[in-house]
């Protein structure tokens, strides 16, 4: 039994992406039959540049990156649907625009999460503080010390809401619109 | 003179870029020293795709088929810098940022356009029509007929607006960041 535990068979590794202009987050957490396991995490720092152009190739070849070195199995990134205003949420969608073609050109099934969503899986509590979703990562994933920037924890945070929204179903295709569409409760939470 | 006229050594091919997650516009103009020349234009539908992860993978990968088939110098892309609502501008966001994504990738430098610096550029008029913009285009390009889809007219007028604006002179440099700060009256209409 303990050897069928911990085959690599079932394992699933998840890319969790918070995006951003100025800093974007990223995890990554590995499914296992004995519970997550952290593998990565931490944020890349945009505020320094000033063009947008060069903040998204960051954003793009760092997604890339991480993908070439841990062979995620799915993307999963949070997205608010709402913003304060149309200039942030173009250049939101831009930030998670190339992220997502990252995926795209691994061909990784992607998925998003608004964040309420996000920290009521993590946490039970879908108005829960940053600070509380760290605090049950650490629990969760055993880790040794808070991320000391909340980006990272929030990428962690989606992948772990990614990996209870799929519950014990595993992604079998590549096409996602297709996986969606068979399993239409996915995007809501049960 | 004439040889020197026709050398590849003036060329440069200008990729246009008109995204939505409806319709998305391309065309090609390649500059010559006796005038800009149309290549190539057409629009890749996508309304009839429902999941949004597949219309925004068809953008990225037409996209770069289009600079493996036809080796663009450069991306311009029409971007619009008000909407609707936040939702709409999300969406574009995303649209645009996959297209950019595929220029990142093959490390060409972008620039985009407000629609109305656009029109001015093409027309000499900021609120001229599609109709008008199209009509220019076809004098200037001697298209024999005009585009069916106004959204490939918009495409090739980014194009036309790019080679306009960068006037004469040659964007030696891959640094966009550079160019622009080297340039900082590019992106205002002169």
């Amino acid at each position: 039994m303990e050897l069928a535990n911990i085959g690599k068979i079932k394992e699933k590794i998840i890319l969790g992406i918070d995006p951003g202009t100025s800093v974007t987050g990223y995890g990554l957490i590995c499914e296992r039959s004995s519970g997550p396991e952290l593998i990565q995490y931490g944020v890349i720092h945009l505020s320094k540049y000033k063009d947008p152009y060069i903040k998204l190739s960051k954003i793009y070849e760092r997604v890339t990156q991480l993908i070439d070195e841990y062979l995620p199995d799915e993307l999963a990134i949070e997205a608010p649907f709402f913003g304060k205003n149309v200039q942030s949420m173009l250049k939101l969608g831009r930030a998670q625009g190339v992220a997502i073609a990252a995926a795209i050109n691994r061909q990784l099934p992607i998925a998003e999460y608004a964040p309420k969503l996000v920290k009521q899986a993590v946490t039970g509590n879908g108005n829960a503080s940053k600070e509380q979703v760290a605090a049950m990562l650490i629990q969760v994933l055993k880790i040794k010390e808070a991320p000391k920037l909340l980006d990272a924890t929030d990428a962690l945070a989606v992948c772990l809401c990614h990996l209870h929204r799929s519950g014990k179903q595993s992604v079998k295709t590549k096409d996602w619109g297709q996986f969606l569409k068979e399993n239409p409760g996915k995007l809501k939470h049960s």
